[in-house]
């Protein structure tokens, strides 16, 4: 254990997060360089990694032998990319040939396939710098890893991408990739003070892991221009998932975009909100209306009820789909490690085992429902505001949100769920703290949107005022 | 080298498949049991294995274990499935927990995943005994195995599914399973007098092969009912592809149903068709007539002819597409093994790289107005027909439909690539000889219509005599 703070007060108008997007201006002069970078990010993580715990493993003699290249690249002029050089972590869900994939269960701590994932490769080929694999929970499930929050060490970074949640708000890197199913990158970087990227259903190529539905790679970032470069720079080199068109917008950081219009979308989220929570939100809304944006909000369009009685669900639909997508995977697993799983993921087995055929196509049914009543918005408004979390991190071991025999143990994912089953892009933004800790603001859009949520998302950093309790 | 011939001729009127679904009638009284059942198979495969190498491995020993546990719950009275005590051939390409899966590739040949496909999970639910794993060509590419054709040994079987055609076939198995992404299913069934089941894009679940977007598990049998009884357990117990509604249809074989109105659908296929299958397949469309059929030709229906530009060109389409979106996958493999590929493998990888993601929506948008103009037939046509291949099984060697550098040494797939790219479900009947060797009839109808197009092509078997030159 290092000297590092058990707490360190989180304010979102005084935090100053690792970026990378402007240090490569002078990456070709000599006055800094990707190594350079590298060893100020390798630095960070010996200070501090003891306490957050954020990475399962890291490969600092290939990042630095990558950070040489790149650096010779930069001062020839010829950087690959934008993210030449850039550091980043990889949850520990996704292959990299050169480092385990643990996936945060014992069943894999022997698990080492040598592969790049797609993702992987598109960053390598673009330059960046394939750090180390991150925390994530139990293959992305509830069942949580060792990293704390890098705020308050006694309480939950988020999961299931807990270590690149962590990361990026401890400023290790600049940048680290998850994943989300249910909530896992919108939640650990609301907790952790990040700006993040849930693309589009299949925006960004999620390689070997195709096996739930709704799953999508989602990118961590200190801020909105490194966030997209990364996300930009996947998308042109591995493409979408199979059979999707990838991420549409700019190679470049779309420019801050004033939305004429935003809706509050409440979810399941809003009932379990904290008082301090909903007052800061109702500031942002505020600062909104004050700047001239028309905010529709619950029970005022028959089109936004019909869309809030469609996610009102989102917890058990996800829940519901994902359990019968997995179970034959699951199956395997059990068969050959009868006691290698927690009784949260044999809860989700039990009832994956429950849902029939007929089941499966009616909650397919209600998706593509809810899916349609998105999209039936399209005309009324410009995109959707919501808290990215019912509140700040819950204490470790806290079990928000739990339903049932399946915990949530990092964190309660209500607010997550409805953009999962949307398969809508979301975007969050820290722009809150609630008790010295941060809450992210999301913005969420259409389907194939990405481009312009993050251009509304930077809109409204540079344009409501911090909010602080 | 056994005393098998090398040639034995095939007559679709008198040839007699092995069939399980009639079988199970004595298994309750005793007269025959699903263990004499697989020994009679086991005998059929020492005798004809030699010479038609339809099998990667066996697993003799446990296919008798689950025998006999299936002949003592047929004798009880409570099998657990029309399929229960069926001995079936696993494609190499899907995992099964007590074989390896070696791919057709020396990249594979250690692979031993332990793990159990949704579909193999799904047979073994049903009773079905895995027996072995049937040859594929290299990771069910081009570059082929060491199969041969039942009918004759120095004719390919087809592929990518040699070995679960040849099985089929050889009446070494009532039914094996394949996979298809250009023609891999429907091909190797013609060659081997088989029929076969190519559903919908989406509706049998692909397990761990998620990775090409339109690629298909399909099933081999000698007789319909044991296609659809197979087809139907599958899809009851492990559905379809995350995020698809899985295999329509009864449980039990659908009826034979007489079509008011087919298509023929020309395709790529029709022009390198030989004279002796233009022949044949002329008579089967008389017979067709005869029985009060209208059979709708190319040029007398705009909306049949849209149809026919939009899949003129699906063999390029298709494996334009494929070879973008596995292009990361093959990577990993030369990364690692340099010299492990064949060259017409390697060949799509260097196609595959070529493919910018722009160029990869092209090809996705014009899928999609293929299964547009495909649906807008829905109120012209009950189905489509058209030959299952160009004519018989080509010899071992041939190259044709070789494109380029991209090779096909099983045959020609120009009458299968259709069907693939519209994500529409394929029949195909062994309803012809030609020069005394199988070709097949398809019958193709609207995406979720798999049900139909069997009742069809059943209807067509009891209706049109068999057709030899």
């Amino acid at each position: 254990m290092t000297d590092a703070p058990m707490r360190e007060s989180y304010s979102p108008g005084s935090f100053r997060p690792l970026t990378f997007h402007d240090a490569t201006e002078v990456f070709a002069t000599g006055t800094d360089s990707p190594r350079d970078y590298l060893e100020r990010c390798l630095a960070t993580i010996v200070a501090r990694e003891p306490r957050v715990q954020a990475w399962v493993a890291l490969n600092e003699a290939g990042a630095r032998e990558a950070a040489d290249a790149s650096t010779a690249r930069w001062r020839a002029g010829m950087p690959l990319s934008p993210i030449d050089g850039m550091p980043i972590g990889i949850k520990d869900l996704i292959e990299t040939h050169d480092m385990p994939t643990r996936m945060g269960s014992p069943l894999f701590k022997d698990n080492h396939p040598k592969r790049d994932s797609a993702l992987v490769q598109a960053l390598r080929q673009a330059g960046a710098l394939v750090l180390g694999k991150t925390v994530t929970t139990e293959l992305g499930m509830s069942h949580p890893g060792p990293t704390t929050n890098p705020f308050d060490a006694s309480r939950t970074p988020g999961g299931s991408s807990s270590g690149s949640g962590a990361a990026v708000g401890a400023r290790m890197v600049p940048v680290a990739i998850g994943t989300q199913v249910v909530g896992s990158v919108i939640r650990p970087a609301s907790f952790c003070g990040n700006w993040a990227l849930k693309p589009t259903q299949g925006a960004l190529n999620r390689g070997e892991r195709q096996g739930l539905s709704h799953s999508t790679v989602g990118v961590h970032a200190g801020v909105a221009e490194d966030m997209w470069l990364v996300a930009a720079e996947i998308a042109r080199r591995a493409g979408g998932d199979p059979g999707y068109p990838g991420l549409f917008g700019p190679a470049a950081p779309p420019e801050p975009r004033k939305p004429a219009t935003l809706a509050v979308l409440h979810g399941e989220g809003w009932k379990l909100t904290d008082a301090p929570t909903k007052a800061a939100f109702a500031r942002v809304l505020e600062a909104l209306r004050a700047a001239g944006v028309a905010v529709i909000h619950p029970g005022e369009n028959p089109a936004l009820d019909a869309l809030e009685a469609a996610v009102a669900d989102s917890m058990n639909l996800s829940t519901e789909m994902c359990a019968y997508e997995m179970r034959w995977s699951v199956e395997n697993m059990i068969a050959q490690h009868p006691d290698g799983i927690s009784d949260s993921l044999r809860a989700r087995l039990v009832l994956g085992r429950s849902i029939t055929l007929d089941a499966y196509r009616d909650l397919l049914r209600r998706r593509t429902e809810a899916r349609a009543r998105l999209a039936a918005l399209s005309p009324v408004t410009d995109g959707f505001i919501a808290p990215a979390a019912l509140g700040p991190a819950p204490k470790l071991g806290t079990e928000a949100g739990t339903r049932g025999t399946i915990s949530h143990t990092t964190g309660d994912p209500s607010y997550n769920a409805m953009s999962s089953i949307l398969g809508a892009p979301v975007v969050t933004v820290p722009l809150m703290a609630v008790g010295g800790l941060p809450v992210g603001v999301q913005v969420m859009g259409q389907q194939h949107d990405d481009a312009a949520v993050a251009g509304i998302a930077r809109w409204l950093v540079a344009n409501v005022p911090p909010v602080e309790d």
